[in-house]
C-alpha cells in the first residue's frame, strides 16, 4: 500500500478529526433539538433486499441504487434513502409504534450517481417525520422543529419559504391541457428561483402552452394567495416560536418531488448561496404507495453537507471542549507516575487530556502541543516533585504558572486564560 | 408490501426507538470518555476498493468480505473492520495527522458470516488506538481509557485481565517443535478459560506435543510471572485511576489474533456471562503489513453489542430526559395557539415535548401519554384560558395541578414529582 496506496473510491470521503468533529457537532446539535420536539431515533440496516429499494421512485432512481448478489445469491442493495426503509419499519412494526410516531433518522445513503462538486456517492441524510396525523399542527411542529434546529447550530438568520400543493394545483390546473399536465407546469414554475421569467415562459411554450397562457400562468402563480390551511399552519408556527419575519409564503416553490400532497417548505440561510439547506412537506399517500400501509405523514430532510458547509462558512464551529485541552508532558522516569496522576485528576474534572507518550526533549513536547492547538502543557519534573507543585504553561501566551500538585484545579475561562489554585 | 412485507435480511437489524436510544447513549457515553483521553474521531467510507479489504487477514476472512462489482465495473467491498481503512488513512494522510495520533472510530462493519445468536452481518465496531508510540505509557493510557469508559456507563465492577505476548512466547517457545509452532500452542492456551486443563492437554497432544510436555507447558504458563514491561504498564494504569483490584495479570489470555506483539488485555463485567466486552493490545507490525507505513500501535475494541447487552442486563439505561416528558394536549380550536405557546415555553426550558396532533377526546390523549410513558400532560382549554392558567396532570400519580400560564416553569425533580410556579 505504501508504493501504491489505494485511495478512497470516487464520490466517497474520509473525514479526518477536524471535519468529523464539526459534522458530529452539527449532528448532535440537531438531534438534541429533535428530541426536544419529541422525535425518537430509529436505525435501519445498510443492506436491504433489492426488491424493497427498487421500483419505488422510477427508472432513473433505480439506476442509482447500488445492488448486487450476496453470497447467498440474494439480490441486495445499499440504503438509497431513509423513507423507503422507514415505510418498511412502519409496516413491519405497526403495532409496536406510537399512533403518532415522530421519528428521526440520521444515516448514510448511497447513490451510484456521477460524482461532482457537492454530490457524493455516500452521504448523510437527516430526516424528521411525523406519521399518523393529518392535522395542520403536525405541519407546524415540523417547521418549528426545523427552525429550532438551524437556530441551535447558531445561524442568526433562517429563512423559511412555504407553499401548499393546493395553491399550485388550484392556480395552475386551469392552464393544463391534454398535452401539458399540471405537474409539468409545476416543474417549470419550481425553477423560477434559478431561471428568469422569460426562460420559464419559453420552457412552458416548448412544453406546449400558448405564449399567452404561459405568461398568464406565471402571472397567476406570482400573485397567488396562501390557502387557508397554509395560513393556519403559518400562524401555528408563530405560536411555536418561529418569528413571522422568518417564514414567508412563496407560491412558486414546488419541491420537485411529485409525492407531496399539501404544505411544502424550503429552508435557506441568508448569505449562504449554495442552495437550500433543507426542506420538506406533507406526503399523505407515499407511505401507502411504498408499503401498502395507509399513513399520512409530514416531514423534512436536512441537507446535511450543505448545513455543515454553511455553518463553517459563517464561522459556526463546535465548541472546542472536545479537543485535547491539556498535554501532560513527561519529564523523566522518576516522575512519570505523578504526572499520570495529574492527568487523571484533570480528566476527572472533565478536561480532555493527552499524556505525551514518550520521554522526548521538552521542546519537542511543547512543539507537539503547539502544532495540535493544545492550550496548556502541564509538567511535573523532579524540581516540581520536590516542591509538590506542577508547572502549567499557557501555550497561547507562553506564561508559566506554578500550582500546588495536590488538589489541582485548572479553570479555563473564556476559552483561554487559566486560573490555578 | 402490506401483503408480502419484506423483512430485514438475515443477520441485519432494525433498531426501534427504545433500543436505538440505549445504543446511542452507550455510544455517546463512550465517545465522551474517548475525548477526555484525547482521542479524535475519524470516519471512513462504507465502500472501499475490494483490493484494500481482501488479502489482509487470510483466506477465511476474505470469504467474509462483502464484495461486488459496482456500475463502473470496479471491484468494491463493504467495510470489514476499522483497522484496514485506518491503515489506509494513516498512509494517505500521514503528514496531516499528529505524530502521536489517538483516533477513535465508531462505525458499522459487515461480515458475510453465518448469522447466529449474538452474531450479525452488520454490527457496530468501536475502536480506540494510539499510533506512533512504543512507550508503555501508551499501553497504560489505552487500558485506563477503556476502564473509564465502562465505568462511565455505570458498571460497578470492571475486570481487566492483562498479559504480554512476551510472557506467552518466552514461557512456551521451549515446548515448540518443528511440528508444533509456539503460535499453535498459544492458540490452545487461549482456550483455557473455556475448556478444562485436561481438554487443553488432549488438544496439545493431538497437535503433536508429548503428554508430558503438554502438561509441563500448561503448568509453566499457569505459574508464569508478568514481564517487567507489563508490571510497568500495570503500575501506570493505577496512576491513571484504575484500581489495582480491577486489573489482574493472567498469563493464559492470548487474544487469538496473531498480530499482537506486546501487551494484550481483555475486559469482562463480573456477573455478565456472555463473554468479554472488549479487549485489545499492542500491535507494532500490523499497520506496516497493511499499509507499508511503519507505525507502532496500541489499541482496543469495545464489543458494542455485548456492552449494550450487559448494561441492559444490569439495569443501566439511558437517562430518560431524551424521551418525551410532556404531552401538550389539544382541547379545542380556540385554544390551540395558546397551547402551542406553552409547548414552546417548555421546550425552551429544555424539556422534550410533544404536541398531540389531533383534537381527540381528552381521554384518548391521556391514554396516548400513558402508553408512551410520558410523565406529564399539560392542558389549556377555554376554562384555563379564562383564568390564565394551565392544568398539569402527573401521569404517574394522577394528580392535577393548576399553574399560571404566563412564565410557566415546570420543575421535574428526581424523575417524578412536579413543582409548578
Amino acid at each position: 500500500m505504501a508504493n501504491q496506496t489505494p485511495q478512497t473510491l470516487k464520490g466517497f470521503r474520509d473525514f479526518l478529526p477536524t471535519e468529523k468533529r464539526h459534522r458530529d457537532w452539527i449532528e448532535r446539535t440537531i438531534a438534541e433539538v429533535f428530541e426536544r420536539y419529541g422525535f425518537a431515533p430509529i436505525e435501519t440496516p445498510t443492506l436491504e433486499y433489492a426488491s424493497l429499494l427498487t421500483g419505488k421512485y422510477g427508472d432513473e432512481a433505480d439506476k442509482l441504487v447500488y445492488t448486487f448478489k450476496d453470497r447467498g445469491d440474494r439480490e441486495v442493495g445499499l440504503r438509497y434513502d431513509q423513507t423507503v426503509p422507514t415505510a418498511r419499519v412502519l409496516a413491519n412494526h405497526q403495532h409496536e409504534l406510537p399512533k403518532y410516531f415522530r421519528r428521526y433518522q440520521i444515516q448514510n445513503v448511497f447513490r451510484a450517481d456521477k460524482p461532482q462538486k457537492g454530490r457524493y456517492r455516500e452521504f448523510k441524510q437527516c430526516d424528521i417525520d411525523l406519521f399518523g396525523s393529518t392535522a395542520p399542527v403536525a405541519d407546524a411542529e415540523i417547521i418549528a422543529c426545523a427552525y429550532s434546529a438551524y437556530k441551535a447550530i447558531g445561524f442568526t438568520e433562517v429563512a423559511i419559504q412555504v407553499n401548499d400543493r393546493a395553491v399550485l394545483v388550484g392556480t395552475l390546473s386551469s392552464f393544463a391541457t391534454t398535452e401539458v399536465s399540471v405537474s409539468s407546469i409545476i416543474t417549470t414554475i419550481d425553477k423560477l428561483d434559478k431561471i428568469s421569467q422569460e426562460d420559464a415562459i419559453q420552457e412552458l411554450v416548448a412544453k406546449g402552452l400558448t405564449q399567452k397562457n404561459a405568461k398568464l400562468a406565471i402571472a397567476a402563480i406570482s400573485s397567488a394567495k396562501p390557502s387557508p390551511n397554509l395560513e393556519n399552519i403559518i400562524q401555528m408556527t408563530e405560536s411555536l416560536g418561529v418569528p413571522s419575519s422568518a417564514i414567508n409564503f412563496n407560491p412558486q416553490i414546488a419541491r420537485g418531488l411529485d409525492y407531496y400532497t399539501g404544505m411544502i417548505f424550503e429552508v435557506t440561510i441568508p448569505g449562504y448561496t449554495a442552495g437550500s439547506v433543507g426542506g420538506g412537506g406533507r406526503y399523505d399517500n407515499l407511505i401507502e404507495d411504498l408499503s401498502g400501509l395507509s399513513m399520512p405523514a409530514v416531514g423534512m430532510a436536512f441537507g446535511f453537507d450543505r448545513t455543515a458547509d454553511a455553518a463553517l462558512e459563517m464561522g459556526l464551529i463546535a465548541p472546542s471542549e472536545n479537543q485535547t485541552q491539556v498535554l501532560v508532558a513527561l519529564i523523566d522516569e522518576s516522575t512519570i507516575k505523578d504526572s499520570l496522576k495529574v492527568a487523571q485528576q484533570l480528566r476527572e474534572q472533565g478536561y480532555a487530556v493527552e499524556v505525551y507518550p514518550a520521554l522526548d526533549k521538552l521542546g519537542k513536547q511543547f512543539k507537539y502541543a503547539d502544532e495540535q492547538g493544545i492550550w496548556y502543557v502541564v509538567l511535573l519534573g523532579e524540581e516540581e516533585q520536590k516542591k509538590g507543585v506542577v508547572t502549567v504553561k499557557d501555550m497561547k501566551t507562553g506564561d508559566q504558572t506554578e500550582a500546588a500538585n495536590s488538589d489541582l484545579v485548572i479553570t479555563i475561562s473564556d476559552g483561554f486564560g487559566v486560573s490555578v489554585r
